[in-house]
């Protein structure tokens, strides 16, 4: 029996292939915009898995263009009401639906207040799509899995890409156009122990550092949405500032490691939590005392995450199939959540 | 047999007091000099609980001036070396001590790059201080034990007496003023039956919206460092994002709420998690089936947080005991930590 959130992974190469084939001309025409409005800094608005998106994508302008991002809670226009000062900024939101009321009327303050606003969305005529400037369509098809996989993985391309172009960097967008085979071998990947080790427990740590933080922040989420497992998401620099006082023997760790400039730093803590005795599991050939999962690399430091999380994915549907949990029927949730 | 915890959050309501009447004079020459820059956003860089305080900023700065805030993870100059594009902004740096090399890395890059840099610090000599422009000493006195309690607090109330002398906001001043005040009686409030609740589990939910969220933070983090036990701090808007999956018959719940915009959705949420059987417990007298807590209304929506985390401390450094833990303990943790 094959679950449909099975069926949306087996789809991601396909889903990022038809995105980078058919999507140049939107991405390009959104990137002059950007290039031209030079604004200081980027915002975004999301909430949930597509929230991980903007995180990733924060990392990812923050180190490839120096750009800061601040992330908008809808909550300041939906329920303080309170006019945020957004001209000149450039303003990202994410929403595969386009449907969060909350997530459209903070666009259209945005709008208002003379931000330059960007939607990357799978639905081109939704709400959220005609309240941009401009709208990138992720071109994900359809999504009929509550738990978001592909519309995940085309939003981190879209968005990286986007600042690709805005950076004219000809190694990130080749590494971009050879992203396709790479997610078809992540998908492959087998983490049977990791899976196995889980199967035990109710609670466990993802952890990531840099743009593979907002990884982990996913991974953790589909952990509770699929498996009911509690799986919280920490930087790797975070961890020792209090949460580690719950690491105990045995403890189950995943480290979502990305072959970038913190990779050696994530693996240090990853062994360090092996020694004290937990359960650790790291995407990295570095890992000595914490055990090493397959992986994939992508051949550049910032789309490394997005094969990450593609492993993943495929892994999690698994683990839910086999703790007996139907991973296209999260308790409590529906495909389209609407905040106010 | 007291501990340091204890005995510090005792101490909150005079460190309070100390802050409000010497540090009047520095808070109102960074708001001056905040007021002249006039920056188009402001940014944090911080750690641990000290992020807490920060992300409690950022909700005031959004909603009392309209102002984003961006949070600056320290990696993106310590461990990337990206220069971020500073110039113009507002930077408000965190640290009771003064002395993790990422945090101050980070403020040295951010003053190089032409920001207002302000620390927010308990400690007027150092690293963090000497590499800031304007230093506000938060005068909480030595703090020994490893949770932050007091520093935390004053922390916060430094914070947005600057945000409200910049706005030169009579009504939040005058709320401020009287803060010691609503302090003396919020660590005075008795939340025994949610300690008897959270005796037998090993995970629960902390909730808040708005600047409360940033409360709920907080208290997860100390819930890990003083009782091992997994709580997890997730907005109320976000929960049916996914997160509300894990939440099964009888699973706690503490949602914090403040008298704000927010609460009537907060106390939603949290009426909605007791229908469906999870222990819930929420500072609110409009619940009905949730259980209300005991708290203390301070007459301004701002400030009603930082007495909601005063009484939290007061009761988790109670429940760390009756758990047989010493709250001055925490596992695996030291009082500075230092990331890199």
């Amino acid at each position: 029996m094959t679950s449909r959130m099975q069926r949306e992974v087996q789809e991601i190469p396909e889903a990022a292939e038809r995105l980078l084939s058919r999507g140049a001309s939107a991405v390009a025409t959104a990137a002059r915009a950007l290039a031209e409005t030079d604004p200081p800094y980027l915002a975004s608005i999301a909430r949930g898995s597509s929230d991980h998106v903007a995180t990733y994508l924060k990392y990812c302008s923050e180190i490839l263009l120096g750009l800061p991002v601040a992330s908008l809670g809808p909550s300041v226009a939906s329920v303080y009401h309170a006019p945020l000062r957004l001209a000149g900024s450039g303003c990202i939101a994410v929403s595969q639906s386009g449907r969060s009321p909350d997530i459209v009327e903070m666009v259209r303050a945005a709008r208002q207040g003379h931000a330059l606003t960007i939607a990357l969305t799978n639905a081109p005529d939704s709400p959220l799509a005609t309240a941009s400037v401009h709208v990138l369509d992720i071109l994900a098809g359809p999504e009929a899995s509550v738990a978001a996989t592909k519309t995940f993985v085309n939003s981190a391309i879209a968005g990286l890409w986007l600042l690709a172009l805005w950076r004219d960097d000809g190694e990130l967008l080749a590494a971009l156009r050879a992203l396709p085979e790479a997610l078809s071998r992540a998908i492959a990947c087998d983490w049977a122990e990791l899976r196995a080790t889980l199967a035990g427990h109710r609670s466990l740590y993802t952890l990531g550092r840099g743009p593979a933080f907002a990884i982990s922040n996913e991974a953790a989420l589909k952990f509770k949405e699929t498996c009911q497992v509690h799986a919280e998401s920490y930087s790797s620099a975070e961890l020792m500032h209090g949460p580690v006082s719950i690491v105990g023997e045995g403890f189950p760790v995943l480290a979502l490691a990305a072959a970038d400039a913190a990779e050696p730093l994530l693996v240090d803590v990853a062994e360090r939590l092996a020694e004290q005795g937990a359960a650790v599991f790291v995407t990295s050939a570095r890992a000595r005392k914490a055990e090493r999962l397959e992986h994939v690399r992508t051949g550049h430091p910032l789309t490394d995450p997005i094969a990450l999380i593609a492993a993943f994915y495929a892994n999690v549907e698994q683990l839910a199939r086999a703790l007996g949990l139907d991973p296209d029927r999260p308790r409590h949730l529906r495909k389209v959540t609407e905040t106010l």
